[in-house]
């Protein structure tokens, strides 16, 4: 689980060492070609289906340095573009990750932006269709973007409310590219590759996993994530009984309701039917 | 992509090489009625239809330096007005981009104004009017706007809701010009300029827009955008396959609903029956 | 255009010209009663019918300067009244327009009160009775107003709201000055002065403005205000079409509703049926 | 409508010449008993009947200063307590109103205390009971009241409402006493004494007020009140027409709908029957 | 109503009379056996019936000192706990009443805690179990409290609602001492004791408050206190007439309704036939 | 109930003695699984069932400092990553608690994470997958994990609401150790351990718990804690009465409803018939 990365001040990262992406269709091109025309892109997609990753690969692979920011929702433009501090008798400014990235060329990821406050949306806009510049209000400035600049946002259909949802006028300054979980197969091949768990029982968790995404309109609010099934794979890996296991790594976190936890455990128990 | 302008501190920007932007009514005569009597102006309509363009073409041919503001939530009257700041011992003065723009004879540009605080609104008003000036508070005084300040706000009737609307006090100071997308033979012009697409295939994309436009009514909450098929043109000029570029750049943006996208698709395979 | 007016510092504006007032009913003579006792007004009426601009006529009558603020949600009793200011290592003290008033002997003008927070209508309450003095907590004093100074508010009853309303008890310390829009004759007059129009299209602008107004019960959320039709008559004078100059001045700004812009300029064809 | 009072800095007001104040019933000797006790008093009553007036003629019968806060909804325990202030290096912290009534021994006034924040509240309560203290956090000092100190404090029970109403905790604190609109051959003399009117129409003002106030139940928010009345008397007596003077001092402030202007009017007009 | 205690800076108030104190129940003893366990105390009861007083005496009984902080809506931890004050060029830390108390081994009574914002009750928790200690985040420490500190909160139970409540969590963290107006006996010899009257009027007072309420269910918000009981008495010590008392100081704080407030005067009325 | 910690500045705690905790299940064996995977870990569970012990004990057993925080409603991630202070004329960084236990391989506890602001949820992802870091936006760093760090959270499954509840795509990156309040013969073992009360009385209230705990369908808000039952049995060895030490501790604090009060009361006293 650890990573060859250089740390730079400034959120700047370059990433030295390839992660591991196990593409599922067209979409190394798709970003390369929108790449050529230093087209925004966005990301789409359930929790833990690989987003982060991808891109990550894609930075190395495009040897960009990469700036994450996770959005939240007291997340203003600022914390983007920079601010004044006061240092000792001097205003200095310190310019925001994406204001470096601009300055830089570097990839700029903000992670479910649909989070941040709104003038956030605002603030990307210029930097998205044909100006690719960047206001800085407080410097009184317009930035023009480097050349190797480029935007990436990710955006998770599910959780979307008429009260928070990107702008129709925002998305469409996107290049959309959409996630899903992997196919059974790529998805036994991750587990195998990031817990070091035996081939048997990596496809027993993801055909176990397939079944329990059945259960989603049975009121889970999302479905077994990738994620979920590499920690259950790294608790057998140091030890723990299969099926305790999946109780802690993928049960429990998924519903308090002891109904639905009985139903995943039964699903559970079906492939791990060996006591410890 | 790149533009010819010269960028000058404090957001005052003067356009050198002519922006391109092509007419589709009399919007220039219109426009240049309202200058030669200083009115301000209101570009109506939706999102991507080239009302930014437009303006800074305008600006362009009046030889006026333009100052665009992009709105938000928390846009206050000091964003444009200007504030105090610390600067060692003392406190100094900035002068706000709408500051700039009235003692300088700037074009001001408040795009989607509705999105601002409700106090731009009341600091306008003063400008929109027989006064021409610009009450700033903090400085207690009122500035007379200079001869060749022009005002101009944006806004996108498809957006407004109750509560988020231009009042009609506010509205009823403007002269309205109304956007839209352009007619079929103009966008194919736009998109071959825009990407140096063949006059083919950029028919095929406005000709399957005009259809998928038709979709409204269906749950898209806007329109395919002029610019959604320009970023389409750029990634199939960009070796990307026709109906992946449609894919990833009109439908995956536009919806998350899967039937939707399935009909966006439909539309796009007719016109674009090859596979690769 | 252009207006003989003396800037001052403070904001407080001594208008050296006659501003161009056309009285419609008695509003001279309650008003100079009402000034004679300095008890406080409000000008009642919708926007864009010569509220602001009786206002600056009875200023420059009364050879008293004028202070208007224009009010908005985030205004505080604080913009009103003064706040404290760092200058170098001091805190100094900088009165709010209000208190410039109270202090110099000026007519205060508060338009649009109700947009304001409500802790500005309770500064101006000892103001508007037997005590007419105006608390300055921060200075923990309270000033006794001036005996030129008085205190007038501007209040449109079309848009309150049951959120947003003057007390009652706020109303009643104000004498009610009604204002509509003038009458046809009267409104001619006016257009032809602002705006150098030839008095048949001056006519012409004005009766259709009359079947217009009649519109309003059809959705339109206010009528066609006296500004709007001089925007109309001087784009018409800058050589503009004269439907067309409808179009944009009344037109658009007055509605997003196609139907409701086609019923507008059915009635502006009828009375401008020439083309160009 | 001037006033013998001596201005003292801090907002302590001692008031010189006896205020004229015309009793209802026993107000007068409750208020010394509530004083002999130094129990906490609430006045309660409609806009305009006479409350702070009353309160004003207390202070001069008692030879106490008096400190007037008129409470709205930003206004914070500081704003009653005090603060630091910055002066040069320095921080000096100020006392509030209530701080320099409690500490001097004056009487404090919260008007319409229930527009206040919760926490105003919360810092009168140890001074309405046994301890009479104030606890002043920030200076961390729990003051004991002088023994001269009183609270006073008002409430209109028109304008309560669910959500903004005064705890039952709170008022039970408190003497109360009940004000209204005074008995018509009372309310004459008050005009007659306030504007130098004559008799007769003074007479005639109150009578129509009389018939008025029955309106209410028609959709009037509150009645005429007594300073109206004073108002309209004003008017004629500087020469304005009878009916005009109650139109604008009484009707226009008192309704926007146009059908409850003419009720009223309608009863003006019985009784000022001649024009001019 | 004068006390014997001595000041300390900082809030801290030592007790040094025995404040009266009429126990109900067995109180003192529940309390004397929380305190020997150091467990953290709710004092549970209505407006005005005595939990201040109990406390005040329990104080200078354990003879420990006393710092009540009056919870309301804007009181955060940092009130609390402390916070950075600037003093000259230095930023110095100062302790909040808690801190002091939870230093200095003091007791700290929260009175209706339920009013402060959310981040106190999570201060609090650490300190109401096995741990006994205060994380002070700004200092980045964990005071561990003296051994003689007690935390005690009060609690309304009338006046909870499903948006404002002490979660059951916090409340399982004290022992619940209930408290509820005294039996008539006692009542009247604590009326007697606090304001001086005769027993006959004193039981009179008490008889009467007896029926009234009764007439909770009726529409009124909350019973007649102790505390008004006590009003009332003194007004007729300082020889106001009893109805008249009872009016003020019970009725009218009571209620706004006419008819609730007559059949309140009603029951007084049977009570003091006499008329002055 | 005093404890042998040794406190350190900057909350981190190194807990010297064995925090005793009574094992229910396998959770030792779960969370050193996950401990040695450095999974992050969620303790589900209601109030008062040993979360906090568990926790404290799992510390002492890994020889980790422990860092708590008690979330709540206004605890953003600045209070947990860092801020600057202005130190005289320097404005220092200082660390938050979750950035010094990244750094020195602390565990970080945070205390009802679902309560705090959900810019924290955001600054806690990328600690939680393969990444491992720590971004510190004001810093312009991403810091990298400490080997032995380890994230904790807790969570109240019946507290949740539409309105507040971790995200899914939280709650997956977290392993899921559920707990409840222990067996009868356990929770037996604990009152002993933990108040020194002789078995007998100690198995009467956890028999008199287990009934209690039934009435949860009845309209209490959260059934009876093992913590409330520890106070109870406190209380009985001051000598308090059996009886009554169940009603302060354990009945009045759960609910405010006499039938339901008396329900409960009910129960205990068929446990404790001896009167005192």
């Amino acid at each position: 689980m650890s990573e060859g990365k250089s740390g730079q001040p400034g959120g700047l990262r370059l990433l030295l060492e390839e992660p591991f992406y196990q593409p599922v269709g067209n979409e190394l091109g798709v970003f390369m070609a929108a790449w050529s025309k230093r087209l925004p892109v966005m990301l789409k997609g359930p929790t833990g289906c690989g987003k982060t990753r991808f891109l990550e690969h894609m930075a190395w692979r495009l040897k960009r340095p990469l700036v994450t920011v996770a959005c939240h929702e007291d997340l203003t433009s600022s914390d983007l573009v920079g601010r004044y501090l006061i240092e000792g008798d001097e205003t200095v400014w310190q310019d925001g990750p994406l204001t470096k990235a601009v300055r830089e060329g570097a990839i700029c990821y903000l992670d479910e932006v649909v989070e941040a406050r709104t003038d956030t949306t605002v603030v990307i806009h210029p930097l998205t269709d044909h100006r690719r510049h960047l206001p800085i209000e407080k410097l009184g400035i317009e930035l023009t973007a480097h050349p190797d600049f480029m935007l990436v946002i990710s955006y998770n259909p599910g959780y979307q409310t008429v009260l928070k949802d990107l702008k129709p006028s925002t998305k469409q300054r996107f290049v959309g590219l959409n996630f899903g979980y992997p196919p059974a197969e790529l998805e036994t091949r991750i587990i195998v590759r990031e817990t070091g768990l035996d081939e048997a029982r990596a496809q027993a968790l993801v055909a176990a996993a397939g079944k329990a995404r059945n259960l989603k309109d049975q009121g889970l609010q999302e479905v077994t994530s990738t994620r979920a099934l590499v920690y259950a794979g790294n608790l057998m890996g140091s030890g723990l009984n299969a099926l305790e296991s999946c109780e802690v790594a993928i049960v429990n976190p998924q519903t308090d309701d002891p109904e639905l936890a009985e139903a995943l455990m039964e699903i559970f128990r079906a492939f791990f039917p060996e006591k410890g």
